[in-house]
């Protein structure tokens, strides 16, 4: 897989995912969810949204939710390296003919809201207020214990365009699967921030987000979070795992929030900060890439995802490989 | 359900499940797979037969395993307490009108061979050749560093009659799942060391061994099974897990040996020594009790076993439930 | 070590070791101490005691506190097998010249309490009320996760003769310490209930209570209270650890409460249950006994301890060896 | 603490630590200590050298250990971004009057030999030879289970002035102790990759090498290396932990070589790629930033390092605190 120019030298600088934005129906009971059951920090309460963060996060949040009518992502946040990336960035999307305007955002600095050539909604933002840390507080540790957020995974109709999109803004495939005839990518993990991946695709009915992902130490607290949950009226909300996914060598669990929102416990990330790191393929017929140990995932999983808010979505590209499910 | 006073004075003293004997296809296979990647120490080896032991245990052999045509169990070995425990054994079964007979066994000292009433041959003794411990040779741990032998589990085609037997030998019942009228028992588990179990039958095609378990430390142990077993070509005998009973409140995982003989691996038991410590019941409707985190046993969990040599197997004296495997 | 005949059929049946009665100055503040941080249930709270049970535990304590002037140690608390063990026990200390009154305690069926010959206070009974089960309640569990009351460690002026007294009511040597030329024990480490020990003693001013000790699931937990600890105030109650100790092959921590009761956290014990297990003998002069890892316990750690409620104490009946603290 | 310019633009590209050149006196001790008791993987052995990696790694090597008459370290690596940043280092290491020359060193590509104001030697390169990944190859896990090199300590007889040069090639502080009357560093931690470190700073007899450290998954590995090393006749090689640190909020255990080269193993890093993260500064009078659970090192560990070859020390600066050893 050749490495686009613009990976080295992208025309903004994302430092990494940052946030994302979802509407819940229930404010009462997602953050039930969220904070007790899952352990993130509530960091703010105001009519209609709550803020949390993850124990070693500095910014006010990584997670916001939003009262709303349906479950819907309203935007994947990332942070960039200086306020002079945000004027570069908006300039890069309006470029492409794609929207790209400032807004306010509580908590946040200067905001460019925009949309990929896909659709998925985008906020770049370089300053969050900051708070004081609680990584050192383990009074307030609860749930999973989640560290911070790790990364997003989208359904795209076109993984193809998508990696193509997000090489050029300076993310780096460090793992994929290709069609059988190597002809199409079938899914993508892409990095900014020096691990496996900020955002992946995966070949589906898109856009839409497949889930979010969360950072935890070791697979304890996974089992943990699984010992809550499965005592606590939660146990139809755990949907797959724990096990290790051969892409990414990551120990993992996916469970859903009240509203289905899919969430990824991860632990056991790589090192993918050299500018020569090579990309692995993997097969599309190797079931190990999913699941290292064997066991298949469940059909909502290849599925059920998030909408984006007023987003339209569509059929792949090119037809699902009868082997996938298999 | 009462507890026979049999199990407070049993007729002769048993103090713990101690060895199987197992027939196997392929004795490099087996080696490889139950000393290399399962991790137990090959005590001793011997033309047509392989003696295994695990990591804490003073004795000479917790796993037989000898060359043979078909898979096959051949004996579950309990050690007793006395050597006069054994002659009150045989005198026990032979009242019983069950074959008892001391025979020699290489490494053990006197050794009764007998049958339960069901048809699961037993083999009692006292005496075991010790070995230097290796408890503390940390170089020797491999695989999933298994401790000790903690439990067999039979298939039984008359659960109620399996109970009411080990009952009367002693063996007490610590959780146990009801059909639902409460008329006959699903599947029980029965102690002498003071853990869950050192026996357990579960409703089936019977007699045949489900399985055989081993204690380990922690959950990370099975983690490092399951990534060595899915990298080494042993992803197809990684059946079910990991994950939680609901009864045991065990961290589990179940393989499969080369020759199909099952092995739960097993970690975090509880304490059950005290005499009046209730058995917890179970409703066959819950599927928490079989998996604390909701995912399904497969199909093969249930009806898989190993047939004891020579033994025929019966059908279920009653029908299997409709919702079991819902 | 000659295994005295007593073990093995003793004048009556302890199973376990239960509860231990303490006085503390503060209620609230050991309150915060066993309860929140420790993470032991809160079964009871009565003017001037607090109740606490393990979480696997089916009775109704396992720390009983209570209001006093001076930290102090009431009773060591011991289950025996029948009512007809406790008139036995009774018969048996008095044959020894020893006081031994059943008295009523709450939450307890008939207490038999009385002394052991070097003086140490003990209470046995059969009956004790059972509560709920929280075992699996995951949404409870909190601090270091204590799961069972696991031993007593106790200095002797004379471990001699304490060993030979708890031979004699049925407990039996798993490891021990002798003085170098073989005359004298310099530790013990005694079991009833199938374990490394119910009750350990230790060359030093007695009788005094060492520590009282919890079994955890793994180390994991451990280090998850020391966290916990080092962050809210209670990094100066750390006392020893976390280490593994070549006796018993536990991985162990010693924490102080409030009131300077030691306090162990233990996981990784093994199974002793064999009437012919053989006890481990260890020369005073190997550090590696103490800590496998080779740190050295702090000076407090040998010398200070709980003294028994009105109970005198006794320089050692030979002198400390130069070797020990070296 | 101030933020230089350079840190977000410096002269030249640093994309991380890469590899130690050591200096041994018998090779078939350090490979055994190195390779079979720590796990590191042995990827070449030539007359008078082994090459090591860790087991994530795609390079040839991160430890070389050279055949030497005396232990000493010759130089250590960092990878730059690109070959061009090689050329800007050389001009950049001219320009302050300091020795740069290229060299050619095996297995890895043009290679800057030169050295830092302080005398520290230093070597630059861009490409190394790949070696097929082992990553996922469980079968050749042991010992510590190393999974990459995380960072360089070193003693500095002048902590200002290495912050100060390290800031002027990028590398950002994210830890620091302050003297008394913050006129003075007493210690720094510095990065490139996006971790607490790289390159960390301890004031003292320099400069010499404090540690090399790798990154290890679990806190449990560290506990099955102590086993391991307590076992096998390294006892006298475990000179301090575990434990955690304040700064740094690691799980750690620092070891010694045959040589008496010091290594860390350590777990639980936290991300610090955001352009604006705050440093944390920490009291030279707060024992917990050493050892949050209050433990206090040896003696050793704060006098002991490895000399550089062919490089004099010096005194500190300034005279040590008198209170950091209390």
């Amino acid at each position: 897989m050749p490495v686009p120019s613009s990976v080295l030298n992208p025309p903004f600088h994302v430092v990494r995912l940052n946030h994302v934005v979802l509407t819940v129906r229930d404010l009462a009971a997602a953050k039930a969810f969220w904070g007790d059951t899952l352990g993130l920090q509530l960091t703010q309460e105001t009519p209609g949204r709550l803020y949390f963060r993850a124990m070693e996060e500095r910014g006010h949040h990584c997670i916001v939710l939003e009262k709303g009518t349906e479950p819907s992502a309203r935007h994947l946040g990332f942070k960039v390296f200086s306020e002079e990336d945000l004027d570069k960035a908006q300039h890069f999307f309006r470029a492409k003919g794609l929207k790209a305007e400032f807004v306010e955002e509580p908590y946040q600095g200067r905001t460019l809201r925009t949309v990929d050539p896909l659709g998925v909604p985008l906020e770049f933002y370089f300053r969050m207020d900051k708070l004081p840390s609680v990584h050192q507080k383990y009074a307030l540790y609860k749930g999973v214990k989640p560290l911070r957020i790790d990364h997003f995974n989208c359904f795209s109709d076109d993984v193809d365009a998508s990696v193509a999109f997000y090489n050029e803004i300076g993310f780096r495939v460090t793992e994929y699967t290709e069609n059988e005839d190597r002809s199409r990518l079938w899914a993508a993990w892409m990095h900014r921030k020096g691990g496996v991946h900020d955002m992946a695709f995966t070949h589906g009915i898109g856009p839409r987000l497949h889930h979010v992902a969360f950072w935890v130490p070791t697979p304890l607290n996974i089992i943990d979070l699984l010992d809550l949950m499965a005592t606590t009226g939660y146990v139809g909300n755990i949907e797959r795992g724990p096990g290790r996914h051969g892409i990414s060598n990551a120990f993992f669990l996916y469970i859903r929030d009240p509203d289905g929102h899919r969430i990824e416990i991860y632990c056991s990330d790589y090192q993918t900060i050299d500018p020569d790191h090579e990309p692995i393929r993997w097969d599309l017929r190797d079931p190990q890439r999913q699941t290292l140990w064997g066991a298949p995932a469940p059909k909502s999983w290849f599925e059920e995802g998030t909408v984006f808010e007023g987003t339209p979505v569509r059929q792949p590209a090119y037809a699902a490989s009868p082997i996938v499910a298999a």
